[in-house]
């Protein structure tokens, strides 16, 4: 069930039976020479869309534009400084809890976002220890990446033993490649493996340090088919975490 | 084409031919018992991607959560402060601008975010008349809502001599059941026709006016063939003037 | 009566039999070659307070500069940032309505305003959607244009069938020369008609394609005495307003 | 000069002999039973205008509303918070300095919006320190109280012996009747003089210490002519002080 | 009693006897060629916890960056914009507010702090005079600046009858000597009485006017056992009007 | 060598043989029954002192409040918004690379700064992504939390075998008991090792699962003589790390 194809007297029914709602969120950014700028956002909304299915809880709207700030040299990437990013997510999150959701998964696509949801949490907690009235004060803010998702560090270890990668990562780009497969790219990259463990600064720091884009991969290897085997176990782990969470009082 | 679905280096290549980009914006609100949740980024968000492709303009990331504070009294309505919104609209134009693009065309699906828009261009350029350098200088923001695009309103009109309304259109709804043909609702809804005119304040005061969140509409009329012929108008209008403005200097 | 020329005493009588208030609101902005930088709070200005003593609403202090972007690169423009305006308004407008205020009246005399006035209310509104207490539920913000008021729009194309123009126009202008005849100019300026219906971004651009300031008028035609005609035309429309709002539960 | 009655070409021509303006600034809240809410702009505001004529130094719009958020529990006080008011006059600086102001004099009336002044001219300064370019690196701030003028204090002193006071004082409501001599008041007061020189915090606190809002006062003895002889010592001060800045580098 | 060094049943307990609290507030900024970049924070630091103990009232966390922009043209200095300022001092009220403190005396040590000091109290009680619950209505915020406690400025024109200055001043120079003798500096400068009285603007043009940092002083005077002397002194005074607070109700 | 200690002839100096400055930063929070409230800032700021004088890299001062939100139901807790932290992050940043600082490493002591600490620097990046100048192009800004310092969790798997615990952990509270020995305690706690593993959101939540503020330890243990020896590892650890970054271009 998706919030945004719903209508308002369905979500009000589905607010009697659950208050639960997963949100992918992503960035919008540079994903090397053959990665789709979207990835980062394409890989939880897939992912969380089939396990809402299968779990019977709510996804809401994709949150698509995060922070990325160190991709800003390369062309197409989009940035939220982080206090905007705040700004946002509480707006979302008060939207949210005014109608009585609990419970809000954001299942993040983005590492570079990870600092700033957990701010924005804090920012809401903070917000929350000082009100007057009570009413909001069990919605529970809770970050998941998908690549943490059980089962999911280990396909990566057995599907691509070497180049997976740091950004740009074969499997991400592999899950993209099952959404749209009409974009599948396998040209071999040079060098074949990207660098990576240099540590960066700013945009133009991380270019002269990653020319391309990529970080540690080798994205010539991703497969719509891996993708979809990928999709497949992260749906299964993630519509088994939100069963558990709204079986949870 | 989409800067979402694209390469770093598909976008560097597009900029050497245009420094357009059409960007679909709408908002996260109830639009009546029949009407889905995400019908005002749903609209803007086709007719961008079609006349995209009918155009070689490129569509970017749909915003698709926006200034709907008088609808929060129904469920799963979203809204941003529109101090917020202003935030994150420079953060996309600045990154967008930072590309190179120089032309934005925010193609709007919802009425209630015009105001901030504006406002949000008046800040974008603000900044800017005080800016040391003059690299972003041209940069240009427009808006343009899908329903004044040429013909649409003669097309309404036609199609719904009666009840085409204010808030949750017939035609609005008639786009998003061309979209998601399986969630066509054509039940007759009571009054048949929504009140209008009556000005309102904030959610509640809303909700007093207008019970079932429409305005003025019956979109039990509301049928797929009719929001493709609509699709059909507004993306030849759109695609027709994005080609105009990438013909200008 | 006027606010601020009232004590505290006699605003706490007032409110025991009104609630409502009237607030001239306008920029600092060029009016082209030949009219005032404050043309746009002193129309407003003369208008509500005229209007006050008519119908025996306060009138509030004048909101005297606005968002006029577009202006700046005209000596002795002034402008806010709309995030700024929207800041100050709910300043105002918290003050206001915690004094008991609950119709608030902004009387507009400039056009780039309009947006962020509206966004400044959305912000109000979106504030209160989501405070525990009830206390300020009713309070209504509403804009109107001093030139929307019935009969302006006619005696100006009566008075002025030629070159009435959009920005620096004659109805505005004779307005202040009305409140100010030793400042009358009616030198002819060239072109005689301002060139009007070019799209424009910042204030550069504005100056580029409106290179004295004005927009598609000849505020040589201006007079005091059609001034005089506008202002009570105006006034007669506005303290008609006001006491409807007033006698409006 | 005005600036607000001004045209731009005007201001252009003044910004080739002169760099300077004078601009007042006040607040709009409670002065005791007899007392104008606006006294503390129309102080400041004759004043900068007569001074103005005297000296032929541009005299700025108003601004009419600070920090008063001690006088809140009083019908008819408008108070920014201090951040806002920051926003707002680094707004108005940043304009006057982009077409050429280099010396900005804030004659205040208000005691209440000291620190915030200084406030944000340490903003402005500081924002400055950063920037890139030098272009307007010879800006300077200049804060001056109306009551501090050279021989306003002695001659308050000799014409109030007792019941100047601390707000509300006698001579400041002498300038405003003065202006506005139809609302003159000369009624005695209970206590003749107001209690003084108790600390307060908030506006309830405030209330409870100075139940009809004066300090240490007795505005009763508040004439017209005293407020004009005020009037006019303060102007040849300001006025000397003016040309004395002009005539520096 | 140290907050930063107590427990939270110690500060517990603290609060059923007392709802006192001192904060040392400095800045991080240049003192002339001898003086240290922290001494603005030593002093009030010192003389605050000497007068803790003295008193058994509650010393908090020293604040010890603030406004310093004028000093950002040497080496060391650390600012705070006022806006960034007035945040965390509501935060750190906020906080100490939501324990229970209801006295907070903000001991501070540089004139630079206090326009931003006041205008941040200002805030916070603009916030609480709309504030729907009233848990908070009795927080009373208290200025000190150490240099004017009983007996200090007398003291200071005894020992130093010149050079004493305005800014890296013989005494708080000596404070800090007292503080860390091993950093003690005797040699003389260079005029041995440093500029004053001219007024500056920001950190270029405070450089110019006071090339070595210092105003009006001759720190080669300082010696630690006057800032003994001094302390003392202060700690007396400060302990003294800590007993009387402490004792109001 | 300390920043605050140090006169700006002296950091100039400084800064002509190195650009590199450590900075403590830490938080105000609740540490236990036995714990100091002020212990996550008093252990990166010993070890930073120490290291700064093994290595001769300059120490700045101490950040001492941070994000807290989840202890503020303890008593003497304080808690900066996230916010508010990247505003004075930022404030701090732009001071230490104006005077040309361009390696600031910050030493935590505390787990929940880790997330804003990481959106600050993206906030700071991101505004330099954008900046015309290329001055501060090279600064980088290095998050180091104490306790991943080479050697120091062996040492506390060593020392604790049990009960070393998550917060208010045996080793920062045996560091602070070094620091501070007359506030050692050493009685039992109830139950001896406090619970873990639970989730939390606000402050409210935190103390119903975490009663006595403690997460899974017991610092009964805690004994300066160890913290003597962590500070020994840490800083040895430290300075090294400081070496290396300085010998880098």
């Amino acid at each position: 069930m998706e919030l945004q194809l719903s209508t308002w007297p369905e979500i009000e029914t589905y607010l009697k039976r659950s208050r639960l709602i997963v949100i992918p969120i992503g960035s919008m950014e540079q994903h090397g020479p053959t990665g789709l700028i979207g990835t980062d956002f394409i890989c939880p909304e897939v992912i969380a869309r089939k396990a809402s299915k299968a779990s019977d809880v709510m996804v809401g709207p994709t949150f698509n534009v995060g922070v990325a700030q160190h991709h800003m040299s390369f062309a197409g990437s989009i940035c939220l400084r982080p206090s905007t990013m705040i700004a946002v997510m509480n707006d979302w999150t008060n939207a949210l809890a005014h109608h009585g959701f609990n419970k809000l998964v954001w299942l993040n696509g983005h590492g570079g976002n990870i600092a700033t949801i957990n701010a924005a949490f804090a920012e809401y907690y903070h917000q929350r220890n000082y009100a007057a009235d009570g009413i909001h004060k069990n919605v529970r803010c809770i970050l998941r990446n998908w690549w943490d998702l059980r089962g999911i560090a280990d396909l990566c270890a057995r599907l691509y033993p070497e180049g997976h990668g740091q950004h740009a990562t074969i499997s991400e780009v592999a899950v993209t490649y099952f959404c749209h497969p009409e974009l599948s790219k396998t040209e071999e990259l040079s060098p074949k493996i990207a660098p990576k463990h240099e540590p960066f600064t700013d945009a133009d720091d991380y270019r002269r340090k990653y020319p391309d884009g990529r970080i540690g991969s080798d994205p010539s290897l991703a497969r719509a088919k891996d993708g979809a085997l990928i999709i497949e176990t992260a749906t299964l782990s993630l519509a088994e975490e939100l069963k558990t969470l709204n079986s949870e009082s």
